[in-house]
């Protein structure tokens, strides 16, 4: 159910003392042979990008979208580290190339945890040996559980499709966080395996794609880590597939995983899929969407389980979208509460329980166009507030 | 200390029973000799537009800028409540200007309180004569008191300044709220009156410049209210005064005015005065400073007390400002905490005790140009959720 349920790929965590609670803190995502295959990614677009991220990119253009190994820590971010971080983070590809067979740039690396304090090196090193020796084709819930920050559960993910010639594919993932979840333990990353076969050019496409209806579709509290980061490693053994058919794997194994997130969010008690239909364009639905979900006095409200639509339609007249106010309606599982510039009578029973409930379903109707848009989110909690008030 | 507080304005304020709790909920601030004189106004660019807004622009543009009057009531905000609230904010004009003794499109309304729920005419229209009547030249402090929703204190202001002629000249102010302060007592408002005299085009001008540099710079929660209004009424009993005079005087006013609502803002324990410095430009600072002021992580690490500059820096590279992460300072109470890609020596125990205050000074500087912006904010507290969570 991960990266490893994909014929050919390999994985492992384990503790190496990067966080001080000797909880697992390492691990590693290879081809089972140690020889690269097709290789996409898609990173933040914040300008204080991490070490990391920045090492990603110029490997996938050195080799022109091939890589055999990820490999990661949490507990620290290598983020706001300068020059000496991305020189630790050369060094952490360098000694998985050493330990997978392969060269230095077809290793990818991913970092995630506090902001701005250098990687202690003499844990990460001595250790990348010992986790790459360590992997094998069940270690891939592992290795979710070593990319663990705040996260409660680990993360994982396996879809199958049928590729052109009849036979079956695999994407498997493994993931952790859900956007910028707290100030110190920043980041969401994600490892994506594939037997499906693919050039580099379409699966940074399809990935890029997927990462567009899923990742980018799930915000926490609004803000961009300095490590975003999602990777897939393409095999091929299992043969080719339609760009449509893969596409739509990848972003069902994307959703799973970015639902994970949101369900697992810091101090989070509520699951909220909202839903804009009716905008002038797909862009408004999304503008007013985002505005929404990210608001702190909307946030609030679905912790208190109450169904209130004013800040709603407040909210999406603030958004600098164009709509007519007599048109929207706002309905919470189903049950329409505003239309026609007027409350409406509900069943306050089923609404109630609805409000209770983990998942919450929010939809507005615009009534201006076809302009629609989804996204999840999650509530406001007291919680988030004691794991985000202190970074000590 | 109030409106009041220039000659020739009279204003009272008492309970008509619009709050449950029968607090004070009806306002009223005019000339004393009920003629009408330069008015101004500054509105919400909400989309879903509370129809006293709508009414008071419509009245300010029939008039050519000219009122004798301000009804405000508290409790209510009559918006989201479509023609029939529009016809009830006429209404409440009408009734005024028979008791002011002028005429109907001579008189201003605001609402502000819950949303999407009738005006309860039934108990504000019989009142209307009544606060007319009360009206006197010490009235100010009990108009601010009738504005009140979850304020906690009265807001209001006086600051004088010298006529082009040598006399003395005086702006008085009262308010209530800071931004959107929650999902349903919404709303900022302001009335100033000054015996200044100054024609209409340039009071908006110079209240529009005002507001820029004062509630505009004031977020507490990003969200931006269906009601907010900032009024004017200029008498022009003290003569002329230079227009550069004046506009100072209108800032400072409004400036006070903001601060009073960043202090009493709802369940904050801390405002925060944030300064940009170096940006590119002076909209890139103020995007820099907005964005940051409204990140959750960031005010979170305000209530824990915690002058933690990771989430900082991770939120201007978000905000899609230009700036050399090599470059970028962050200070706290003057103590520079991140500089030159490293964590800086501290004084931690001045910066302890700095944090520890109810005011933080907070000092970003981005390293490129002459670009810079000030704004005030808040914290994200426990309390702030309470008072937000549920609407009854």
């Amino acid at each position: 159910m991960s990266v490893t349920s994909v014929p050919g790929f390999i994985a492992a965590g384990m503790a190496c003392g990067v966080k001080p609670s000797g909880a697992d803190d390492l691990a590693m995502v290879a081809t089972a042979d140690g020889v690269a295959v097709t290789a996409a990614g898609v990173f933040t677009s914040n300008l204080m990008t991490a070490p990391p991220v920045l090492v990603c990119r110029d490997h996938l253009s050195a080799t022109g979208g091939q890589a055999a190994a990820v490999v990661l820590n949490s507990g620290n971010a290598n983020a706001a580290t300068g020059e000496s971080g991305r020189s630790n983070a050369e060094t952490m590809c360098a000694l998985t190339a050493e330990s997978v067979g392969c060269a230095a740039d077809e290793v990818l690396v991913c970092s995630t945890g506090w902001i701005g304090y250098p990687l202690p090196m003499e844990a990460i090193a001595p250790a990348i040996s010992v986790v790459a020796g360590a992997m094998n084709d069940e270690g891939g819930p592992s290795a979710a559980r070593a990319m663990m920050t705040t996260d409660t559960v680990p993360k994982t993910t396996v879809i199958t499709g049928t590729t052109t010639g009849g036979a079956t594919f695999t994407v498997g993932g493994v993931a952790k966080g859900a956007a910028m979840l707290e100030p110190n333990m920043a980041t969401m990353l994600a490892v994506l395996t594939t037997d499906a076969e693919v050039d580099a050019g379409t699966a940074t496409e399809l990935l890029r794609a997927a990462v567009g209806v899923s990742f980018n579709c799930l915000t926490v509290d609004g803000a961009e880590s300095t490590n975003d980061t999602v990777l897939l490693l393409a095999s091929g053994a299992a043969g080719p597939v339609d760009a449509e058919t893969l596409g739509l794997a990848l972003s069902d194994a994307c959703r799973d995983l970015a639902i994970q997130m949101a369900d697992d969010a810091e101090g989070s008690t509520k699951t909220v899929f909202l839903t804009v239909t009716g905008a002038a364009t797909a862009a408004e639905a999304a503008k007013g969407a985002r505005d929404t979900a990210n608001c702190q006095l909307v946030k609030c409200s679905w912790y208190g389980e109450d169904p209130y639509w004013g800040r709603i339609a407040a909210e999406m007249g603030a958004a600098g979208i164009s709509f007519d106010p007599a048109t929207i309606s706002i309905s919470y599982g189903g049950q329409v509460v505003y239309a026609d510039e007027a409350v409406q009578p509900v069943d306050a029973d089923a609404l109630t329980a609805h409000m209770a409930g983990r998942r919450i379903d929010l939809d507005v109707d615009l009534g201006q166009g076809d302009g629609a848009a989804w996204i999840v989110t999650t509530d406001l909690s007291h919680a988030y507030i004691d794991e985000n008030m202190r970074t000590s």
